[in-house]
Order: structure tokens, then sequence, then C-alpha cells
């Protein structure tokens, strides 16, 4: 029986979406890590009576461990800690070492933020934030919010709850003193050993992987000891399998498998993403690429950027989104836009050319579309992409693909696309990226 | 007492944090709109147990409504439509119209993917998908997965269950035929009327809004009467309001007192984003912007062309990461680069002029900064960005902003200094971006 934790992360504002939880999958990819199950993550908004039902529900599903996220700020909205020192069934004191540690930051601040700050707020800020449930180990703060483990009181039973502030800057630099607390040593004491894999696969639909696990259990493979799940994910095949030591045989019977049947689209079984894998080769190679989009406006250039140190590999690129742009700065031929329009085979090459000569690259990528949700037409609906990869030695890999989804779907999946072609290019292997792969 | 809901989005991937829900936001606004009070939203892996709990919380909990999102895909891991009929206590039942129905959207579907299909794999596909709770009342398929509305048998309690698809763009499209449904009327008999309003600011810390509520009670105005939350979300302040008709006057009072200690860094109280005014300033003014853009790397182009005609204000923009690209393509001076350095104001005015001039456009945007985590120096630290935007009329303004956070922070955040800085030079007005408003 391993341990089990849940995640709870409040704020009206996540609940409702208007801010995106960072901390839920930060948080349950930490646990995973320490052999802890993580059964749900509740978002919760800054209602007692919902945070207090989040927590009882873990308790009632017997839970080891509680992280929550959020709550801790000066505002009166905040109210985590308070909740969960009721929920320990413990009293809520000043702590005045803890007060006197968020003066001293809060001075600090005051120096950047000039006059503008209230001096009242302030003092009302600092004294909420040091009041923390009776016995609650307390880690220092990041920002000016402490972190808290409170264990249930001496009479009580359940979860430790680990209390965590909002902002992921402060939560995960906060998360190995929680680990490190004497609440969280008790839980990892019961944590077993999990293990973990990732295949990530590009060009065959949700449903051909489903047939290859149905295949796998009839050619004699126990499935049943594998936790398997699968998704889509921005434009790639995800296929996670977590097991445990035993199950060690089944899960190597199962990638060979998957490799044998999937040569040709199976393209990481180390976790590695097709972003980090061109990183890769682009150094490995001594190459630099560089970028002329359309349609996908800089979202290629934002990417390949995404990792430090890419500078290396990637000098710049040009935005063309009207056509004047596309012939001054990427060296398209108006006369080629006007014959066979902007979204065409003969455009994205230009434009992979164009990038190659405007950056002095090894490599240029040229990327023009119909995002929507206007300009498609019966010929060229919306989500129709052509991109081009133009390679260091006259190799060039042009493909057209009609992509799902609305504007934000088909600029970032445009984007996955052109990574896969621009791997395919560093790898110079055949090209199994096929004009239908992305209906 | 109005009527309440929950959600569930099923789906190990979206648990552990690989896939980032986009349902649960949506779902929890169109609920919002109907009235509908939304009190928590549960992510849950594909294990039917934790499913199952999952929804006996809501059930314990009084919930009218849940709604969940996943686990309908044709893989062995797509569980909901089952464990829902066990919660409801119906025993399931294949559907064969909707058998049929399945069938011919698979076909039409079979032309696009071609030959590389396992005829046995979208067999067992389709019959899956059409096997549903007795008794459900079945949304028509938007990709090839019926949703389903699913009420408690007839001698059991609880909520009615509406089982929708993962993927977004089939769920939205699937929503008003769930709203439609029997199951669903009976739920909004119940639903009272909220209002919700939006105050944006920009340009100061959360402190401050904290303090300006207090000192809204202080002054009288009945703050208990309404629902506040207040949130940071991408370096702006967004202050939510929810109130019942009555409390009208007091939210009233409450956006005056705001207003009054706000007025400069208050943006917006219609709900609308930043990016919404300038495109709406950009349209009405018939000025086009262009973009120089080197630690954001194709990021802030992306982020003005994300709404549809953007093309009729954007021409578009140039990516400059390494130095000779800051030359060649946006004309920065390289002596002024060896002598101030690429992150200094020098450069960011002469990517600004050289966006202008280059694309032909009123205005041009300049970034350069240091996203991190390498390449900060004592004097320029990691976050040390510099903007600056060159207007149509020889108008300038530049700022130096210190930004918090990681290296996709710094370079998300720059793009929000770099969309107010805009409309600071639309609006003509005042400057009211302080340079340590960042800090």
């Amino acid at each position: 029986m391993s341990a089990r934790a849940g995640i709870v992360v409040t704020g009206t504002e996540v609940l409702t979406g208007r801010v995106s939880d960072r901390n839920g999958p930060w948080v349950s990819e930490q646990l995973s890590g320490l052999g802890i199950d993580h059964t749900h993550t509740i978002l919760v908004g800054d209602r007692d009576e919902d945070m207090l039902a989040a927590l009882e529900f873990f308790r009632t599903s017997g839970v080891d461990l509680v992280v929550t996220s959020g709550g801790l700020g000066p505002t009166e909205d905040d109210r985590t800690a308070e909740v969960v020192g009721r929920f320990q069934g413990r009293e809520m004191v000043l702590d005045e070492p803890t007060e006197a540690r968020i003066w001293e930051i809060l001075q600090r601040m005051r120096v950047r933020w000039g006059a503008a700050l209230d001096e009242d707020a302030v003092r009302a800020a600092n004294r909420k934030q040091a009041v923390v449930p009776r016995g609650a180990e307390i880690l220092a703060p990041v920002g000016t919010a402490p972190g808290l483990v409170v264990s249930p009181a001496p009479d009580s039973a359940g979860p430790v709850v680990v209390v965590l502030p909002g902002p992921p800057r402060e939560l995960q630099p906060m998360w190995s003193d929680a680990v490190a607390s004497e609440g969280f040593a008790s839980v990892l004491a019961r944590a077993t050993t999990y293990r973990q894999s990732m295949l990530r696969l590009f060009g065959i639909p949700e449903s051909e992987i489903a047939a290859t696990l149905r295949a796998a259990r009839d050619g004699g493979i126990d499935i049943d000891a594998l936790e398997i799940t699968t998704c889509l994910r921005r434009g790639e095949i995800e296929v996670v399998t977590r097991w445990q030591p035993p199950a060690d045989a089944a899960y190597a019977a199962l990638e060979d498998f998957v490799r044998a049947r999937h040569a040709d689209t199976l393209f990481s079984d180390d976790g590695t993403s097709v972003d980090q894998q061109v990183a890769s080769l682009l150094r490995s190679q001594g190459l630099r690429v560089a970028t002329a989009e359309s349609c996908t406006a800089g979202l290629l250039a934002a990417r390949l950027t995404e990792l430090d140190g890419s500078s290396a590999y990637f000098p710049g690129g040009v935005v063309v989104y009207e056509n004047e742009a596309k012939a001054d700065l990427a060296g398209v031929d108006p006369a080629v836009i006007a014959s066979v329009g902007a979204v065409s085979r003969e455009v994205a090459e230009a434009l992979a050319d164009g990038a190659r000569a405007r950056l002095g690259a090894d490599i240029g990528i040229g990327i023009t579309g119909i995002a929507g949700p206007g300009g498609g037409t019966e010929e060229k609906p919306v989500g129709t992409v052509w991109l081009s990869v133009a390679g260091a030695d006259g190799t060039r890999l042009t493909r057209h693909v009609q992509l799902p989804g609305n504007r934000f779907d088909v600029r970032d999946r445009s984007t996955t696309v052109a990574m896969h072609l621009l791997r395919r290019v560093l790898l110079g292997g055949a090209d199994g990226i096929s004009e239908a792969a992305e209906g």
C-alpha cells in the first residue's frame, strides 16, 4: 500500500479559469518522483466552506498528504492558513519570529516600490501573513508568505497538510523545505517505488495506439500490470506508462512491441520532446536555423528560443504577415504570390529560402497558412498550412497539412509540424510525415 | 438557494499536468453565465474508483449538476461513460442509432487517413463509443464521441451528470445541446441571477488593492454583499466582483471608489483586455504597428496577431536574436551595441525605429532584455528588459523594467509591458508606467 496524496489549488481566479493553474501539474510531478500516488487535484474558490469540503474529501478518501497552493497573500480573500488550521483542529496564533521576518522583507520591497505604498496596508499584510495554526512547521518565505506543514492535532486523524503560496516562483523554491519537514517525512516513510516511461509518436491517430495495446495483450504481454495512459498533445501522441518494479519485463516487452509496429512515427522513448531533440541536433551538427513566418507570426521563433542557450543555433527570423513584408523581408517574388496565392507550396519554399539567406543561417523554415476564423475558401479552407524546410546542402522538405481546431490550435499545431519537419531534415532520414497525417 | 454545480475533468495526462486543462475554465464560465454557482473542479486520473470518488463528493456536497470532460475516446483507459452509469445506477447498453452514426463519421475519416487504419480497431472503437447508460440523453457527436446527459436512476438521488468529450473543439460545440437537454433544464429552473464585473489595473502591487478594499469598507461601502476576488495575471491585477441584484448600489459605490483611488492604473472596467483595447485603438486610428524583438523572439508579434483580423494593423516584424541580425534586419548601429550593450535604452529605441522603418509601419516597438537563466550580470541581472515604442509623430516611450520570475515569465511579462506602453502611446495620454512598476 503506497502513500497517497491530493492537491488543493485555491483561488476563485483559478477555479473560474481567469488564471491557469501551474502548481497542480508541478506538484504532481514532484509527488510522482517521490513515489507518492497522486489521486485528485481539486480547484476551489476562496470560500471557507468549499475549501474545507475539499480537505474533508481527502480525509474521507484516506490520503496521507494534501498539498495546497494559494490563499496565503495579504488580501482578505486569502483564507488558506485559517481554513487548514480549522481542518486540523489547531487554533490560529501570531508567530512573532515570522512577523519580524516578513517585516524585514517588506522593508526591502518598500525601497523598490517607493512612496506609493500605504503604511497601514503593509502592517496589516505583515501581521495577517504571520498568523499560523499552532504547532505548524513554518517554511521560510520566498516572497512574503511563509509556507506551512500542518499535521492533525494530537487527538485527531487525517492527512498532513502542506500549505504553499500560489505564485509558482515562490512555491517551487519552497518545495525542498517542505519535503524536508517532519510532517512530510512521516508520509515519505510509506512511499513505494514506481517507474515511469513515456513514448512519443507523431503522425498517426490515437486509435492506432489503442489497437496496438489490444494487440499487445492478445500477444501475451501483461498489460494489466502496467498503468498506461495515452493522450494527444499539441498534435503528438504521448503514451505514458507507470509500473512497479516486478512489472519491468512486461514494460520492456510492451516497448519493443510498440517500437516494432510504429518505427516510423515513434520519435521519443526517453522523455525528450521534439524541441529538445531539435536543439541537440542543431548543436551537435553546428547548424543555425532561421524562420520566416506568416500565419504563426513569431510563434515558431518563440518556440525555438524557449530553451536557454538557443542563441547558439537561432540567429533570428522575420514575421511577414502582409504580402509586402513577404517580398521586402523574405524576398518572395510578388508575382508568385499574385499567381498562386500567399498560402502555397511556392511561397512556403520562398519563405524558407528567404529566411536562410537573410539571416545567414544553414537552414530556413517557411510557414504560410490560414489560421482562421476568416480567410478560408473552398479550395483552401481554414487550417490549410504550407510548411517548408530548406536544408544546408540543398535538401528541402515541403509539406501541406490540413489542421483541425480554432485559430489558436492551427497556429500552435503548425509549429509542431514545423519542428518535426526540421527534425527529419536534421536526421537526414526518410520522410515519414505524410500530407494527410494531420487531418 | 441557487443551483450549484461541480466539474470533473478526467485524464491522467491532465491530472499529472502533461496536458493543461482548457475545459474546466470554459465550462465554469458557461455555468456562471447561466447563473449556476460553480463550487469545485476536480481533476482525476483514468481510474474508476478515483472517478467515482469525485462524483460521490459532489453527491455528498449536494450540487445539482456535474459536468465531466474527457474519457469518451476509443482507448481502454477512456472510462467515463461506464463510471457515470455506475454512479447513476444505470446499466450500460449499446445504442444502435449512435453506433450507426459513429460508423458513418468513421467512414468519412477513413477517406482522410487512408489505408493506415486497422479495420478491427475502427470497429471496436465504434462499438465502445456507442455503449451508454440506459436512459441517458445522447448528444450528437462533434468528433466521434457522443455526449451524454445522465440523470439519477428513478429510485436514487443526486446530481444530473453531463458527460462531454475532452477535446475543446468537440466539447464547446456540444454545450448548447447539453443545455437544451431535459436533465439540464431541471437544473436551470433553480438558477438565480448573478452579476459580474471585472476591473483591470496595471502598474501597482496587489497589496494596494487590499488596502483599497479595506478603505472602502471603512468608508461605509457594503463590501460583504459583494464576492470580490483579486489576482495577479501576466503582470496585471484583476479585481472580479460577483453579486446579486440587491447589491447593485454597493457595487456601483465600490467601482467609483476604486476609480477615484487608481485613476492612473485602472485601464479596463468592461472586461476588455489590453490586447482588445490596443486592437481597437489601432483600428480606429488607422495605424499599423511593427515589432523588432530580441529576448521575446516573436512572442509580441504572435500576441499582436492572436485576434482575428489583425492583418489590418500588423504588417510584420523582425526577430533579431543575435547582434548581427539586430544590425542587418533592424538597422541597429553595431557601434552602439559595442559601446552600451544589446540590452540598453539605445538599442531598444533603435529597434523600435528599425521595425517602424523596415515594415513601413506608423508605430514600431523594440524589446531587448535578459530572459535568463543565463546571461545576467551584476549590473544587468536576469529580468532586465528595455522596451521602446516609437510613435507616428515622433513620440516615443522608452522604459526599463526589472521583471520577476523565470525565462517563461520574463518573456511573457515583457509582452504585457509592451502592450501597455503601446496603449499609452495610442491614447496619447500621460505616462503612468513607472520604471519601478514591475519590480
